[in-house]
């Protein structure tokens, strides 16, 4: 299996319901450092896994759904603890629809897995990996 | 599926058996930087995979059974090669033992697979990857 | 000259006033990896510029005071555009007081200088550096 | 499952064919930082995957063929497009090639799966991994 | 003195004439991670050092004159050795002449001290570092 | 002025005296990742700061000297607390005498600045920074 790997980073605001979270309830925030890696089997007939620059534009649109926000106020988000782990999945389904919607040419097309990691500090990051051909996931 | 890593390290002396080992077989030290990679297919209510505070303490309550001191000497690892990728087993098997005994709460008790890894140096390191739902590993 | 760092981290949200700063006028957050450099021309007696463990527990004490808190909303910071910059600065001189009162032992009170280095992202930081024995500064 | 990875990297220059690659084009280079991850269901008698130092020399001699080199004049890569998913499947098949020739002695017959992630900068990378027991691949 | 630091990287192909340069002395190339520190003893007052957007912008219009191309066949270049360390002082002069031209506003003009990094590889970097109002240099 | 930093790593045991020192008392170990970086006003006729080979290699054979061992039974550290901050400052010595006596070529003699700096740590790090052509130190 093939992979290739992209990154990009969002700074958001945030809080957390519950209290387990400790701290964490009051509003804060975080850089999430964030690396979106697509899997196929094969490559292109110009040895591409996917169109690396197309790869960053739409991982970029999608962050700029919530880079400099407070996702508190996301209408999107709303409801939601957007935990790392959260917003890896959330993220991850934003790029899995833009594979399949062909924003990432043929070679998006024709990625089979996709993970998404965000790293919220040096010593903790959290991660959603599935397989896109997959049918509808949570 | 997701994943939630939490890192630490720990510095430790040890020495190793056979000629394969060249000069490791003196006694010396590394430093590791364990990461411990949590795995699950869901989130919890509060979109928690596993509660990173609790994830925390008890990685560095199994890390205290090491840190600081030389391996030669710890009975858990008497006749032992205590090599990196030893190492990432042994503390997998204690992280095991902590989430099944529900030392990590509920989101612990969820968690599906585990993955430890131990980094020795900037170009070298090795991991023991298993599901923890599996039965009874070496 | 000898110099021992140690690092830490907080999660804050802040927003930004004026025009210049664009998108970043909205509420959004940062993770700040943390690290104080401290520095004196001689060890002491046991060959240590200062005792680790008092330098890491003196910063974290002193990060507690902004982590995980809204940095717009922390009286000490009224009135203040909260850069990473004027962060570095901030944080400086809260360490730079625990110096001279002694908090960090005699170690801490022959260090002469310091810096404070904040990354707010994988492609962006900044620091303030200066003597420990200037006097009053901004 | 076990994994040991060891590091290394080359530079190389190189050109792409096709207006997908815009100014990539042009004769240009990179570093590839190269991580090789082997991996096996178990150790040995000596608690090791693989002999690491034969692991390093074997990874070096391969890397030797490629390392300051303009790779659109090497002849086993002769119109190819060496992009980096493509490198790391180069570098994999040589890799897989020594291990089961017993270069790395009677670890690395051992080994069962084996990844070749290259990073080409900061943000990007690309891997490819396989089982190393399969048949002939693509 | 405050610092502020922003990154970019370019992906050049070149060689070195001299035998001292051995392998190097082949067309090859590299990926240079690029650091630019910009210095100065006080902010402005919005309590920034320079504008970081446009920073980023003038680091990488700079970048563009060498990026993806082979420095062999730069004129601005022509008879040089491409070395890491004379990189590292070409793009400083490039960008200091940016800051005195204004084009990174009002803060890049107050700026008194410049560092660019290169980082070839994850074992070697070479820097320049001067202050910027100082006269001709080199 | 220019810098030149290599990297290389040692693994070592060792233990301190002194209350202060808690567990690390006891006998445990590191890894040191150790950057030298080589400063000078300017290069030579092919553009290098010092023959970045040689660097390399004298680097590594001052750093035989320590590594794979218990520093508690080198002679030449024999009742000294070998922290990390004194270790940086023990292998600056050296790779000064071999500037000095021209091992490292006449790059090595036209360096004027040194600094070693050693990673013990992901979160702690330790120098030694001076001229070079400074007379007896320490």
């Amino acid at each position: 299996m093939f992979s290739l790997t992209v990154c990009d980073h969002i700074m958001i605001a945030h809080s957390f319901q519950g209290a387990e979270f400790g701290p964490a309830q009051r509003l804060h925030g975080a850089t999430f450092a964030v690396e979106a890696e697509f899997r196929a089997p094969q490559l292109d007939g110009l040895n591409l896994l996917i169109d690396i620059g197309l790869a960053k534009t739409e991982l970029r649109r999608i962050l700029d759904g919530v880079d400099y926000r407070n996702l508190d106020e996301v209408p999107a988000l709303a409801g939601q603890n957007t935990t790392t782990e959260f917003m890896a999945r959330h993220i991850w389904g934003l790029l899995r629809d833009a594979l399949r919607q062909g924003t990432m040419g043929a070679g998006g097309q024709a990625v089979t897995g996709l993970k998404v990691l965000l790293r919220e500090s040096p010593l903790a990051w959290a991660a959603f990996d599935n397989e896109v051909s997959g049918g509808e996931i949570g």
